[in-house]
Order: structure tokens, then C-alpha cells, then sequence
């Protein structure tokens, strides 16, 4: 008989983006931001050694009152987790375990993986030819998981659309669970949204927008009801989930929102004008509202053009589903890395495309 | 229907120590360290916060190879997490989910909680009158959970029982998880057992011995295939659940064994005089391995000794479970606060009894 159990044997899990160790790379593949976190992180955490005798507070509370004033809601219906992987993966034991879930074919690829882990049952709806959401496919009567803007393509579905999808998982009895890591870098977001339906829960991270990716923190925001379930899971996992100093940092990037809206712009502005010059170069790439971009990188597979800009010391993201196989996904460095990899992309899909 | 999966729904979630806000007490009632980390934290700190903005090592490859250095082992056998709370759980999906596991009925509370999240058949064994573990109870063919020193009786079961635990589970496919949590304090440990046994998993935290509990590191030890399984199921739940901090910090304190080594034998001190004093005054004090004491505050009941120590600003745990009403758990603190808890104690048990 294995040590394991059956459910640890059936697992597959996720595959996270390589951390390179040693070789010096302009690192676009896993989405971080290229500016540190807000000063006041750093005088945060040099005041905290000593306190860290003692445990953390469970439920985050001045962290959530933070979240709860920037984002103009109570702090009752804010939801702090180790990153937002692990809020995540709370949301699908709360509110999918043992149900049918929807989400399109083509989103976060941790999604099916929490679905093993806790008995969901996972259904993908295929995104429609242009890459964006088939929100009627998704109205199936069950809740529904989906990042947006949406990963790797960067699309966003717009607002309404969202509402309308709302809508009918509310007249179900469902969840609909939106993944809004990169929201930060989009023109709209769901929050104004939150008031009006008792079954949305939005996800977020301070990862991206608030360059905090090594300190883990993540957050969802809904009604109390809804967090107050995933209060129950979070205390039938690990009371303590974020840790002082992750509680401190994030409530000093928060709070300090003049930073982020400047490194959110910069981002925003390299991105832009990276996607118009490689569309000005005829190459295809997704409108974005993320801190990347999904780039046509080969007629059939990108991992050509990876490997090509591996060797130049840039890292970027592929992915080996069928339909993504030609798309690399660059994440939106510095003004300076862009430069850098705007040419090496056009050189490099240039060249590929004339040796087919 | 409700928005919860029928899963959510079925919990009853652990229920930690308080964790007071505003008032300042004598804080004796969640066994964290009376002392502060290695100095060398607050240094390592203090270097990482432009670093944030990128994802931790998901594998804490350092924070690894430090601990197996310290413990004289492979890096391949040593797997951190989120807290020690976080690898158990981890544990319990990968060894226990849909098995039937074996745990005495006085231990930490938590474990019951991971078996509801995880389809775990949970199955306790009573302790011995005289609160020590029932080996020959646990030896029934199924895998066994305990924690070693005991939580919250403080009773240490001597290694010569755990080998033999490990030698029958074994020998019938079983994983034997010893939750070492408070080993720093014993005077032997399991560790030895580790090259014999394949089936065997120590789970130990850096929030007791290291003073780490606001910073959330936990590690388990064991032959590299249970490592891998517990890899698994971390990689299907949370990438990254160690942040940079954390894996610095931990790191740092875990090397500077002779800041530990003292700040053990400090609490050690403590102990051994509180209780030598306890039992001078006729109060019951049961033997302890570990930084806390379990001390018989009442004929049937702690819970006036527990507010009246309150009152004066003492915090001290008191679990309500039929067996344990009568005691109190009491955190070895500094120096001076074990005096004053001490007097507290001697005064007020002995008023209770006086009463009856």
C-alpha cells in the first residue's frame, strides 16, 4: 500500500513560472513588477523584528481596515490570505467543493488544480475566436471562476458583461468568483458591482500592482456572509495565514496609493507603447489591460522565440496548450527593458517567420 | 441553495489562543518565546525590501539547506511551509485524505480540523490516566498522528515508543506523523529514527524555539519521497507559501544556534523552577518537555482561577474538552514574568480550593 493518499496520487499540480538562480536575466515571465514596493514598506518592516515572537493577528485587522478605506467598503467584507493563490484556494473549498464549476478553457491554470484538491467539478467553456470571454456559454446555471482581465491573453471583459454574468449565478444560487490580480492595470474593475450582488467574490494580490510578489499577500472582497466562509475554511487550514511583517508591508503599499498609481502608470505607458510597435511591425498581440502582453511569437509554437531570447537573457512565458502554443506571454518590465525586448521581438518573429 | 459547498458548511474550524488588543498583559497563553529572534533577523531583514517585488523560491532552497545542515541531514529530505500548521495540513492531504487515522484524544486540536477539510476518518485513542500516550492503543494498523511532546499536557513519550510506532506503521503501509512542535525543549527527539524509517514525518516550527511565530515558517523532515508528496500538494494549493522574508529570517535564526541554544536554555530554567515550586505548594503540575506547563487550577473546573489570573493580567489558555477543564496551560514567559505568575498561581489555586 502507498504512504500517499489516493487523493495526493491524483493530483497534478501547478506549474509556477521558472525563478531563475545564478545567470542575470531581464526576468518578464511571471507577471512582477519592475519597481520595488512603496519606501514605507521597507520602514515598516525595520521596526518589526522583535514583535515576531509573537503570533500574528488572524485576522489581519488593520490590513483589512486599509483595504476596506482605499477601496471604500466596510472592513467586513475583506478577506486577507498568503498570497492569493491560497485565498483562491480557500474560494473553491468554501464555495465549488463537490459542485460543478464553469470557467473559460483558457485562464489561470491553477484553476483545475484547486479543483482536484477539493473535489470540484471543473467544466471549461472555450473562449471565442478572438480570444475574449463566452459569457453566454458560462450560463449554465453553476458558479463560475474567471480572471479578469484574463490571463494570459490580458483581455478584459467589460463591466457589464460581468454584471450580467452576476446576474444569472445569482437567480442559481452560485458564486461567481472574479480573479482580478490585474485589475490594477485595467480601466475598470468590478467593485462598484459588490453592493448590488451577495454572490461576488473578487480576488486580488498584492503581487503585481503593488510589487509586494516575494512578500505574499492577497485579499478577496464580498459580502460578509461570503468571507465570513472563507473564514471558516482559513481557520480549518491555518489560523495564521499572513505573518507580520506581510500584514505591515501591505498595509504600508495600500495605503501609499500615490506610489502605486505611478508605477501602475509607467507600467501601463511601456506597455502601450510596446504593443504599437509591435503591431506597427505586423505582429499580432491581444489588447491588453494587464502588466503583460500575449504575443504571436510562430505560425505553431513559440518555443522557438522563447528559447531565441532565452539566449539574449530574457525570460519570457510559454505555454503548451494547443491554442496558446504560438503566444509568449511578456510580462511589462522597465522603460528600459522594453526597449530591449520590443526589438529583440521584432528581430526574433521577423527572422522566424521568414525561415518557415 | 446556499452559496457554501456542503463541504464549508461541515467544518468546525480550530479555534486559536487570543491574540488581546489594546490592554497589555502577561502574555502566557499561546507558548510563544518571552525573548525576541536572532539578532541576525532584523539584519536580514532590513536588506529585502526592494527584493519584494519578485517571487520567493518556491522550493526555500536556503532556508532548506540551512536546516539540513543544522540536523545533520540531505536538503532532499527537509520540505517548509506556511507555519507548521500549513505543513500539517499538507500532511494530512497527502498521508491521511480518505484513510482512517489514529491520534490520542488529548493532543493539538487542530488535527481533527484538517481530517473534516480532508475526508480524514479521524479516530482517537484515550491517553493513559495518567496523561501519557497509549502506545499499544495506537498500534492498530492504520496511520498515527501525535504531537511529541504533547500539547497540551507538555508529556514527552520516550523515542524507544516512537520507534516502535514507527516500526508497526510500517510494517503496515502506514505514515507516522510526529509533531515535534516543542522538541526544542525536550531533551531527545525523534530525529535519529529518520534514516531507519521511510514512513516517518517530523513536522517542526520555527514560532516556539526561534521566536519566529509573527513570521510563519514550519518545516517536516523525512525520506525524500514523503518530501515529494507533500511538494504535490503545496503545487496544488499555493506556489510560493513561504515569502522572501520569512525564508531570510528563519534562515538567519536557524544558524545562529548558540542565540537559540541559550534562549532554550533560559525558558528551560524558568520551567523547571515554576513547577518545582507548584508541587512545593501541593498544586498538581505535570511533567514538561516543552516551553509551557499544564497545572491543575481547580477540582473540576480552571476557568475561575483562568479569569481571575486575567484580572491581574495574566493570560494563560484554558480548554474546555471534559478531561482538561480542570487544568490550566501556561506559557513559560521571562524570568520575571514566571515569578509573578508563580505567586499568582500558589495565591489563587489555593484561595479556589480553600472555597470548595
Amino acid at each position: 500500500m502507498p504512504y500517499e493518499s489516493d487523493l495526493a496520487l491524483s493530483l497534478s499540480p501547478y506549474v509556477a513560472g521558472e525563478q531563475p538562480k545564478g545567470q542575470t536575466f531581464i526576468k518578464l515571465n511571471t507577471n512582477e513588477n519592475p519597481y520595488p514596493p512603496s519606501p514605507r514598506v521597507a520602514e515598516a518592516l525595520s521596526r518589526l523584528a522583535d514583535s515576531l515572537r509573537l503570533y500574528p493577528d488572524t485576522d489581519a485587522t488593520r490590513l483589512r481596515e486599509a483595504i476596506a478605506k482605499v477601496n471604500g467598503i466596510g472592513p467586513d467584507m475583506v478577506f486577507c490570505g498568503n498570497g492569493s493563490d491560497e485565498v483562491l484556494a480557500f474560494a473553491f473549498a468554501a464555495f465549488f467543493a463537490g459542485k460543478r464549476l464553469l470557467a473559460p478553457d483558457v485562464t489561470y491554470s491553477f484553476y483545475p488544480v484547486y479543483s482536484q484538491l477539493f473535489g470540484v467539478e471543473y467544466e471549461t467553456v472555450p473562449l471565442r475566436e478572438d480570444f475574449t470571454v463566452d459569457t453566454e456559454g458560462l450560463m449554465q446555471g453553476a458558479p463560475v471562476a474567471l480572471a479578469n482581465p484574463n490571463a494570459p491573453t490580458g483581455i478584459m471583459l467589460p463591466i457589464p458583461e460581468i454584471r450580467r454574468l452576476a446576474e444569472h449565478c445569482r437567480d442559481h444560487g452560485a458564486v461567481l468568483l472574479v480573479d482580478e490580480a490585474y485589475a490594477a492595470f485595467a480601466p475598470e474593475n468590478a467593485l462598484p458591482l459588490l453592493a448590488e450582488f451577495d454572490n461576488l467574490l473578487i480576488v486580488r494580490t498584492f503581487s503585481k500592482s503593488h510589487a509586494l510578489a516575494g512578500m505574499r499577500v492577497g485579499y478577496a472582497l464580498g459580502q460578509p456572509a461570503l468571507i465570513d466562509a472563507l473564514r471558516r475554511v482559513r481557520d480549518s487550514f491555518n489560523s495564521y495565514p499572513t505573518d507580520r511583517l506581510a500584514q505591515a508591508a501591505a498595509e504600508a503599499a495600500v495605503l501609499d496609493t500615490a506610489y502605486t498609481d505611478e508605477a501602475v502608470r509607467r507600467v501601463v505607458a511601456a506597455r502601450d507603447k510596446c504593443r504599437a510597435a509591435l503591431l506597427a511591425a505586423g505582429i499580432e498581440v491581444l489588447p491588453s489591460a494587464t502588466n503583460f502582453l500575449f504575443v504571436r511569437a510562430g505560425k505553431e509554437d513559440a518555443a522557438p522565440v522563447q528559447q531565441a531570447l532565452r539566449n539574449e537573457g530574457i525570460l519570457v512565458r510559454h505555454f503548451t496548450a494547443p491554442r496558446l502554443k504560438p503566444w509568449l506571454r511578456v510580462t511589462v518590465g522597465t522603460e528600459e527593458d522594453m526597449e530591449k525586448v520590443t526589438e529583440a521581438l521584432i528581430r526574433l518573429i521577423t527572422t522566424e517567420r521568414g525561415s518557415i
